[in-house]
């Protein structure tokens, strides 16, 4: 089921027509980067009421709260008032963090999402998780709440470079890897150039729904979307702001294929399927270089990761493809074997 | 009716106790400023668990995004995880701050109250309401959120100044007015150092929290709580940051006299209940220099009040003193005039 909230649609032009002629709001603004405000606000642009743009730096060194204080300060200076609505085009960036000032400013106008990137169409896009960066910790800084309305167009990706397209593409693989072994043939029996997006977009969604719906406030259940991210995030955030950055998903591809490593330890995921999901990770993204004297810094970057409770690093682990398990505590040695089982892979050739 | 999370007690050791026998926290810290670290965190320091201490500065002029940022960093070099607790131990400024800080830190850890002052215990304390002030704007960015517990001690009020007692009563004065014909007596009656705090502290809180109970998101009813706030918020916002600074409660003082004023032109609350009020409230409070080049930029930070709407100014009124409404439309000019009002009655020394 899609959630109410989420249209997936070829017809971007009916679908902004539809909502703005059931709502109003005394103003309204559109938040992009430099690149959604070329490449995609132009085909939005006349569909939607007077508004404002709110122009903020691309890239996820700037989802901070300098950036948040900028557009609190614009959505001021427009005297936004509590009907006012803010309108996200763009990644998850953009989604994340304009979330985040919109449930905030005068506490809360509404916002609606047009997710723009892969990444952001499967995964940001649902789920309600908002928020910033904070001395180099991934959303540290945030709250649940869902927006209005999430408009998905697989259009938009005609936008992206292959890069970005791949990354998101991380995401839609981690959502068959913790929860549907069916779908997962329809990833890996594929060359990227033959990945039917707008199915996997609706797939992902539908995964992530059922899954938040049971568990919106990530008690429990909802922990399982983290497979990947415990040891992803901490790699991530260390890349983060140096030349050699990584987008999200590769960043995941590679938390990924050191996940499916501990799940072989500790869940008893069987060694073919880490070989297969492991094979089609490594053929999709680059590898990611990690050095010696990086491990152990990142292994402290996941200890601090939100998930884990009362100093125990607590991560979500398959016991086969398609099935996950959260709360799987496991120690710092163990990431640095992680990532020493990935490191070891390039030259191993899998 | 108390809301069930408010507890008023004289037995602040055995209601500390109670609660952290019934809840089970990875980590525990207490907020305070330099004075309540000094006059209040002695009496609860040996009824708490094991916690940390976070000191912030004292005064309005410190409830912005830096300081949040600091409380933030403290909160993740202690490594808090989502399981931990913040104490807010202080006033209004230390409970809305805290209580933002934690309900964005890893989106969201629990939080208490225990206000210090009559304000916080009379007003902030039931509500929700929490933020922080930005770039001049009084709680422009926050949002709503309950703490898990707000225990009030009427024995904090004796660590007060007179000045900060008063402060805290036109709050209560103002409950009285909107919503309490019968106890506004038990108020007028009374020189102030007669005053009953403890059974005003609960007759405010029942008030606001039959108030909230029904719109906690002010869509409408909570509205009548902004009585005297629409221009006393805009006095309070000048006159912050300067070496005659108002407190909020002496800001509100004014701004409920303008409002009777503006009552009396537009809800036709009757000339004599109009002056026994004002009299009342002069007799309080300290009269407020405003000077004349003033008036027009008080009229406009006015006009940024979160509760107007499309640019119309939205307020607060009287029709008798009681009885309230809310979304009253008013212009600019008649704050102007209701601020001229208030300035010549030093004049007329009624």
């Amino acid at each position: 089921m899609i959630p109410q909230n989420v249209i997936i649609t070829n017809r971007l032009e009916d679908t902004i027509n539809d909502f703005f002629q059931s709502v109003s709001y005394s103003n309204t603004a559109v938040l992009v980067d430099e690149n959604t405000l070329k490449y995609c606000y132009p085909k939005i642009k006349r569909l939607l009421p007077p508004h404002s743009i709110i122009e903020i730096p691309a890239g996820e060194i700037y989802k901070n709260i300098e950036t948040c204080s900028r557009i609190w300060q614009h959505i001021t200076d427009l005297q936004f008032d509590r009907n006012a609505l803010i309108i996200n085009l763009g990644g998850g960036v953009i989604g994340d963090m304009g979330g985040f000032c919109a449930s905030t400013y005068k506490r809360g106008i509404d916002f609606i999402n047009i997710p723009t990137t892969l990444l952001a169409q499967v995964d940001a896009a649902v789920g309600g998780k908002l928020g910033i960066d904070f001395n180099g910790f991934k959303n540290h800084i945030g709250l649940f709440k869902d927006p209005e309305k999430v408009i998905i167009d697989p259009e938009f990706l005609q936008t992206l470079s292959k890069r970005e397209l791949r990354s998101g593409f991380a995401e839609v693989i981690k959502h068959s890897l913790i929860a549907d072994k069916i779908y997962w043939p329809n990833i890996s029996d594929n060359a990227f150039d033959q990945q039917d997006w707008k199915a996997h977009i609706a797939h992902s969604v539908q995964v992530k729904a059922k899954i938040v719906s049971e568990d919106f406030k990530e008690k429990g259940l909802r922990k399982i979307l983290n497979f990947g991210h415990t040891i992803g995030h901490a790699i991530e955030s260390y890349f983060l702001g140096k030349p050699n950055y990584l987008l999200h998903g590769e960043a995941i591809a590679a938390g990924m294929i050191c996940e499916l490593y501990l799940s072989a330890e500790k869940c008893f995921l069987p060694e073919e399927q880490v070989a297969t999901a492991r094979k089609f990770i490594l053929n999709m993204f680059d590898f990611v270089e990690i050095e010696e004297k990086s491990i152990p810094q990142i292994a402290r970057l996941a200890s601090q990761d939100k998930k884990n409770e009362s100093n125990k690093i607590l991560c979500t682990l398959l016991s086969e493809i398609g099935t996950s398990e959260f709360d799987i505590q496991i120690s710092q040695q163990d990431i640095i074997d992680a990532l020493w089982y990935y490191k070891k892979l390039k030259v191993n050739q899998i």
